[in-house]
């Protein structure tokens, strides 16, 4: 058996090593046609910034280093550059040399990636983009050329990466977003946060506008505008590598990726697709869409491997589990957010909460902010967002297990989490989402969003804030008033009459002054979230305001 | 509807304030015998070291605040002395002047919690424990009465914790346990690195032996030694209080605890019981166990308050999740472990690991070693601990989360966890252990555990240590035979006749190699989690030797 894989990074090496693992006989060639296999392309703007010091660090793997352990045959420099998949060869050009051949295989693996999104404007071919090793020692020359200031197209989570790491080296960073916030993946009001984190760091952000030309030291903005731009990085997204199998009469889905089954079978007998290239199967909606992260792709580079071998095995639909560290924040992401949802007319409920990393009695905790989107007719979870300090990647890992293990999101009450102070509360924040989820599910209390507070009030509704007068008078929401909880029970014949809101700091306090004056006999709900999720939310020009 | 709750703390509390947020018009009478309600008692070691400096920060609420935002009936050093479940009264004393009086219920809830064992011996009058805040202002007042030496008897979760605390105070700590190893809920080649962790930090431990006696200013080992000791604690466990209940007629299990049903009710009409003092149902053979942690208090008392309200609530299961700090490490654990499953006679697969707590690439991964447990009919995972540095935390809350989502071991492999080069791996170490389980289940290949290396040896076995020499000359295991992975290809043919077990540093070149000679034709098994499971399995005199 001659098995023939195109591309030696994450999914391709996947494949090729865990077949060695199961057949020592196969004949295995790996072709990738960069100068480097197997490296962490996930580290590229950490090098750049100089946290990754050594260049070796990233070269997991070399040709010599598989051919001794794994008795791969890996060609560097070498592209495929078509398929013939009735006579089942592929022509190999070597980008040294320029000579083709051809090669012959039982089975084909496309692992080929997907490459950076170039916009074509003028001047463009000064813009640099991170992808390997060789972009990486291109961008890093040019810092080392003295470059003192830096222009980021996107905001995504390798434009906020790479901010900081030019940052961390001294430039003066400015990152251009079209969308009216960064990191696509969460919602405005949690993306907030995390720009003013990038602020904070000084770097600055031109967010709703975009490069319209690259100058010799400057961008160009669409107002006009002269960027000082030494260097400049598009990284305004990727796009799936889908040349070679167009080439070969392979189906390319509407996402713009290789279609594939359960079984990374491409729509060519003997061809498979695995990685970045391939359309995957959205948990949610069963549909497909690109998810070009390197989790799924390992996943599949495994499971290819042993489809060939002859096993039994099937990919899992995913849920896109994604983190990225902003300076001190941590932020990560599963499944859907609101604004795919609204966008896509699903229904859902959304929680906001403002948990610490760890128990308040203890030193250090850290603060964080969660939300979660969940399904109001069957209570399943429908995707999560934190943003914070410590711990942000172990909730969104919980919450991304019990999304898979099929749990509600009530069901995340009765979860046992580890607890002990300086790692967890005895009430976790993931369970405190879970008893959240439940008094909605139940009707125990009922919410309301930042985003639908000014036409409530248009309405008469009447907001309550029910935190101490000195937090009050540290901000509140215009037109509000203050009852402390702890009076509202005397108090509460001073509230006039029709729909109240009752807003807190972070929810809690809210949750209870609800449930104390719906008994009371009044229609009320809670700002969910509290007065913090409401003040993130209203910062950038988003779509909900 | 007049509901009594007895006990201020964890479960108590939890139910009360819970039902005051479901019920405005009910009243809520809570008893605390001791002087302060909803304490943070998982802090009280920390505070006895100062790492909490502010006594006042362990008290969470006091009866007053309960008053104000809850309208809670809280009345500490009141004891409750008898229950008359026909009259539906309770008997209570009022500790300050000893005055009796009847207080009547509708509903009755018990959280007592769990107080702890002390041992019939001479000078046993002298020890301290650690249940509340009078107990650890008793043990600050010796600290500071110039005490330079303790013996804490017991090397479970508070053993441990407090035996740092103390070292942090400067004291000579001696920990004296009667197991031949450090914390139980661990097996015994995962507690032998926490041992050494405390002997590192000048923690002297007693293994195997029990303290007989206590003097002035010692205590008496079993073999006649005396341990100076100016400071004694007790912290060998807890033990449900059920006196109260017992004297109610209500129904007492196998296991020392009160008997709940899924709605927390006793075999009582109208009383409920919570937290520590019950028994609950095992998640993985529905028994019943007593499991005296935090979250499930908590969330126990929740749902008795839910319960009481006329709602449809059911407890699920316990799978006991727990974690604890020991100086630099953190250790936690999920489900049953080795000694428990083997005591039972249940079938189980180990697996070790010893993954890094992020990319190695990126600087400052830390070292961890998790164990997996696995049903080898099923595949259900049984139980878990991890041992290590950062993110031992996550990954046995994903672990217990998975459980939880009836997600068998080899689907581990699928999960998507959140990945960037600081905060994990693209495989991350639980899809790593999901790996291992798949190839375990579809018997790809087979392990052997470091405790049965000396029988295998007796029969006949050949040791390959498939490390680099380098490697091999720092430490091997007696006998073993040296070929690097990397050369194993070509020189297999030395290797002599009969059953084979490879080993490597942590057991990943150990499958590469088990996999290579498997398909040479040779008999082969991996020696699961390496030389390093190996390691640490050979140091204490467990049952396994």
């Amino acid at each position: 058996m001659k098995v023939v894989i195109v591309g030696g990074v994450a999914g391709g090496m996947s494949a090729a090593t865990r077949l060695r693992r199961l057949d020592e006989e196969a004949e295995i060639v790996v072709f990738e046609r960069g100068a480097h296999v197997s490296f962490a392309n996930c580290g590229l703007p950490y090098y750049a910034g100089g946290v990754i010091e050594d260049r070796e660090a990233l070269l997991l793997q070399t040709p010599e280093s598989l051919a001794a352990r794994f008795r791969l045959d890996v060609r560097v420099r070498t592209e495929v550059v078509a398929v013939d998949p009735v006579a089942r060869t592929v022509t190999v050009r070597d980008l040294r040399t320029g000579e083709e051949s051809a090669e012959s295989y039982d089975s084909l693996v496309l692992s080929p990636g997907a490459s950076p999104i170039v916009p074509d404007i003028e001047g463009v071919g000064r813009a640099l983009v991170l992808r390997d090793v060789e972009d990486v020692d291109r961008l890093v020359g040019e810092l080392n050329a003295d470059a003192r200031t830096a222009v980021i197209v996107g905001a995504g989570f390798i434009g906020v990466e790479l901010a900081e790491n030019l940052r961390r080296r001294g430039l003066e960073v400015t990152v251009v977003e079209l969308a009216d916030q960064v990191l696509a993946p969460l919602d405005p009001e949690m993306a907030s946060p995390v720009a003013d984190e990038l602020r904070g760091n000084g770097v600055r952000l031109e967010l709703g506008t975009q490069v319209t030309g690259i100058g010799a030291d400057t961008a160009t903005l669409a107002d006009g505008r002269l960027i000082p731009a030494d260097v400049v990085v598009m990284a305004i997204g990727v796009r799936p590598e889908t040349a070679l199998a167009v080439g070969a009469g392979i189906e390319v889905g509407p996402r713009g990726g290789i279609v594939v089954d359960a079984s990374m079978r491409t729509s060519v007998e003997g061809v498979y697709a695995v990685g970045d290239a391939v359309e995957k199967t959205d948990a949610l909606t069963g549909g497909a869409g690109l998810v070009p992260l390197a989790n799924p792709a390992n996943r599949q580079g495994r499971l290819v491997a042993d489809v060939i071998a002859g096993r039994p095995v099937r990919a899992r639909p995913v849920v896109g589990t994604a983190i990225v560290g902003v300076f001190s924040l941590m932020v990560a992401a599963v499944g859907w957010n609101e604004k795919r949802l609204r966008a896509a007319g699903r229904g859902y409920r959304a929680i906001h909460t403002h948990p610490q990393s760890h128990a308040g009695y203890y030193p250090g905790a850290q603060g964080m902010s969660l939300k979660l989107l969940v399904d109001p007719e069957t209570d399943a979870i429908l995707g999560a967002q934190g943003v914070g300090g410590d711990g942000v990647d172990k909730r969104i890992d919980v919450i991304a297990t019990a999304m898979v293990g099929g749990l509600t999101a009530a069901e995340l009450a009765d979860l046992e989490l580890a607890y002990a102070p300086q790692f967890g509360s005895a009430k976790d924040p993931v369970n405190m989402l879970g008893y959240v989820a439940d008094n909605l599910r139940t009707g125990t209390t009922a919410t309301v969003q930042w985003h639908e507070l000014p036409a409530l009030v248009e309405a008469g509704a009447v907001l309550v804030d029910v935190r101490t007068p000195a937090e009050f008078a540290q901000g509140s929401i215009p037109g509000s008033l203050n009852i402390e909880l702890d009076q509202l029970r005397s108090r509460a014949a001073e509230l006039p009459d029709g729909e109240l809101v009752a807003i807190c700091q972070v929810g809690q306090r809210g949750h209870t002054a609800t449930q104390l004056l719906r008994q009371l006999g009044r229609s009320v709900r809670n700002l969910d979230g509290g007065y913090r999720t409401w003040q993130a939310g209203r910062m950038p020009v988003g779509e909900f305001v």
